[in-house]
């Protein structure tokens, strides 16, 4: 008998047909005239429930029937009288595919801590709650997906395992075959590489930008979207050692194509996750973020503020002179602090904000320089609650600024001697913007700790499954 | 004024229209009166031909305008006498963005080698081969996301830095922030890996899989699709050490329709090829592989011949007996090879073959055991040139045969106590399998070298970019 998901028995199509039902056990309770089973199977956040005769079983295999376990259930779909859904299982036969002993299962009562569940993150999945994330986590990925390909975006995959170190010196993972227990050295004393699998120093990509930066010119509009990797000693609820980028990176578009660009891209994520996910993100509103919605829908309403980081910081400035108080100082040359970032979104403007053209010294070297020549191209998008989601620039494409650049800020020519081919031929403007999948996921999700709305987070001490 | 790509130029809409195109030359020829360029913007194989007054420009601008060099051109779309398509546009101004020296650009010249264009990854997507076979690459990534998408699973990101170790030891990348000039030892002379970012010995992944299982017995039906890494030292056109795989994994699903699973994902994704990338193949089969649309139409004519293992080691001996020759020796238990392979594809059977219940000895631990005890429920796609291209299998699902094949095979429990756990709650029949991207792309685009598949390949002493 082929089986029926509970997603698609909840539309009761197939009512007073027999079907056939597979899940885990949520809750079980009864008297000694009935027994009631709330049965999961992951396709939705919503159960079924299965009303079944305490004597279809032995009393024996009734008992096992308990939290956790999975089972095999045929019976007729009738309306329900009060189980929260439409319809009910009405069970002919049950078959327990797997128990799960109560003393033992760690998911047994309801109600355990965040902290707790990612202890055991191979078993959080079967919560509420992370069926949720991860189905939302789902549905951003294919909206990121559908965006991009319905724009003529080419899926662009960059290396992870990287030979050049342009970015993130002293913060990335070294990816080696040697043994640490002897490794080998050169005559000098210094390890000698030679052996190792790469036969040079190889390390994980803190992004992929710069190759898809030579993919952009050559195939127009490219996007990657792919784990990176920090090696940073931060145990921050905003921090991961492994995380999803996803950056697009456009030829022939200018900083302000780039804002329109960032601005559609997101509005039309946050609006399929409100159109796709509701049942989820209605149940993390209730649980963990009441302004959850209202939030989303704040995202949609206005077209975004656009405005200068002078302009930003003349802002802060005006807002202390009344009286606003911030932990961090505010002058012009300083980076940003969250509490700026949400000071100008939520209180000030009230709505999301692009900034743009930054200084020059606190940002990348690729950076289109204006003609100022103390600022740069780049723009952030800026969110309630969460500040900075989204980070990009105009690139410099001119190769003597280039070069210029990479020389005052400490890039190597000869770890990027392959990007500078792209502004040494065929150059071109172009611009791109770098979205962390999982900042992204904590604004859709309204969950605050980003080793929350990963499957299996990676932080420092923790690489555990 | 709007930029139109060359793809929706060509569409003749704009016929009669003043229109601006950007992209980069590929040819400029002409005389004394006319000069043509041919323009391509990486939004299709095809070029748009410009037809220029050589008097537009300063003679000393016009002799910029070679291979390579990046225009901004206006003009007037127009019917072509002759350019190959059906329009081109005669300029009205010509903007050189970039130019390419023809005495150092190193795609001047036509009919580069694969090997050459290798060792300039960062600027072989300009060509029109690599075009193609990256426009392939992203429409094949989009047609498993739709397929699994549209069918109700959950796009699932296992871990890529990982501390088990369950199946690939002694092929695994080591992840480390240790120093490798002065590697901490402990008392008794190991690495001290407490110092190290994890607090413990981690290595890059070789499979998604366990991960994913885990999340099936909650979600009921995920896929994965992210890079995987193995430190094999093999330079074979067949092997990278950083690939991409999709690993779908489901709960309930048992064996027969894991194999109808299988079969009706790859025929969507070899039809959608079809459907979506004809120019792109047309290409590549006139110029690597004439016989490439017959290979992909044969594929999609009739249902795979599903055999067990001992079944087809039969037709194999049967072969030989009748004189048929092969490298490798044939008996059961024997590992085939593809040789083995394509002849009951190519040659037997005519038509893709999945093999079933293999030896125990060859596969691994987690496939389930049949009652013969003698061989798994494993499961190979095998495909006409390259052989495997899928392999799965149902998971042993009961909890302390899954422990005693485990022990038989020398994965420690303690490195595996998080997968058991799935056996030990809750526990179902389920099933998934493997495909290696890049083996999908090099059935797709015909290519014989899984390095020209992917942007960037990872291989023995070779991490350029």
């Amino acid at each position: 008998m082929k089986r029926t998901k509970i997603i698609d028995l909840l539309k009761g199509e197939l009512l007073g047909e027999k079907v056939n039902i597979k899940g885990w056990v949520r809750t079980r309770r009864g008297n000694k005239a009935v027994t009631f089973i709330a049965l999961n199977d992951g396709s939705t956040i919503h159960n079924v429930q299965v009303v079944a005769d305490p004597d279809l079983l032995p009393s024996e295999e009734m008992t096992r029937i308990t939290t956790g376990a999975c089972l095999n259930v045929i019976g007729k779909l009738v309306e329900s009288q009060g189980s929260g859904q439409n319809v009910e299982v009405q069970a002919e036969s049950i078959e327990i595919y797997g128990t799960a002993d109560p003393q033992t299962y760690p998911l047994q009562k309801k109600g355990h801590s965040l902290e707790f569940l990612r202890e055991i993150a191979h078993l959080r999945p079967r919560t509420n709650t992370f069926g949720a994330i991860f189905r939302i986590r789902h549905n951003m990925a294919i909206a990121i997906h559908t965006y991009f390909h319905e724009h003529g975006f080419v899926y662009f995959n960059s290396p992870l395992i990287t030979g050049s170190d342009c970015e993130g010196a002293g913060q990335m993972f070294q990816v080696t075959t040697l043994d640490l227990n002897k490794v080998p050295k050169d005559k000098d004393g210094n390890v000698d590489y030679s052996e190792d699998f790469f036969g040079k120093h190889t390390a994980l990509t803190v992004s992929g930008q710069l190759e898809g930066e030579m993919a952009a010119m050559a195939l127009g509009a490219i996007y990657t979207f792919g784990p990176t990797f920090r090696a940073e000693n931060s145990n921050t609820p905003r921090h991961l050692a492994e995380f999803w980028m996803i950056e697009p990176e456009v030829a022939f578009l200018e900083i302000e194509e780039n804002m329109d660009l960032a601005e559609d891209f997101i509005k039309f994520c946050v609006q399929w996750a409100l159109d796709h996910c509701m049942d989820d993100i209605s149940f993390l509103s209730e649980h963990f973020d009441k302004e959850l919605i209202d939030r989303l829908r704040f995202v949609l309403d206005k077209p975004f503020k656009r405005l200068t980081y002078t302009e930003g910081i003349q802002v802060l400035e005006d807002a202390i002179k009344q009286g606003r108080k911030f932990e961090f100082p505010v002058y012009w040359g300083a980076d940003l602090a969250s509490e700026h970032e949400r000071y100008l979104v939520e209180e000030y403007f009230k709505r999301p904000v692009i900034m743009t053209d930054y200084p020059k010294e606190i940002k990348s070297f690729y950076m289109k320089i204006n003609d100022d020549d103390k600022t740069v191209r780049g723009m952030d998008v800026l969110f309630p609650k969460i500040g900075e989601i989204i980070g990009g620039s105009e690139r410099e494409w001119n190769y003597d600024k280039l070069v210029k650049r990479a020389n005052e800020m400490g890039v190597p020519e000869k770890d990027i001697w392959w990007y500078l081919d792209s502004r040494r031929y065929g150059t071109a403007p172009h611009s791109g913007f770098g979205l962390g999948f999982e900042r992204l996921l904590l604004f859709v999700t309204g969950m605050s700790n980003i080793r929350d709305v990963i499957p299996f987070p990676r932080t420092p001490n923790n690489a555990e499954f």
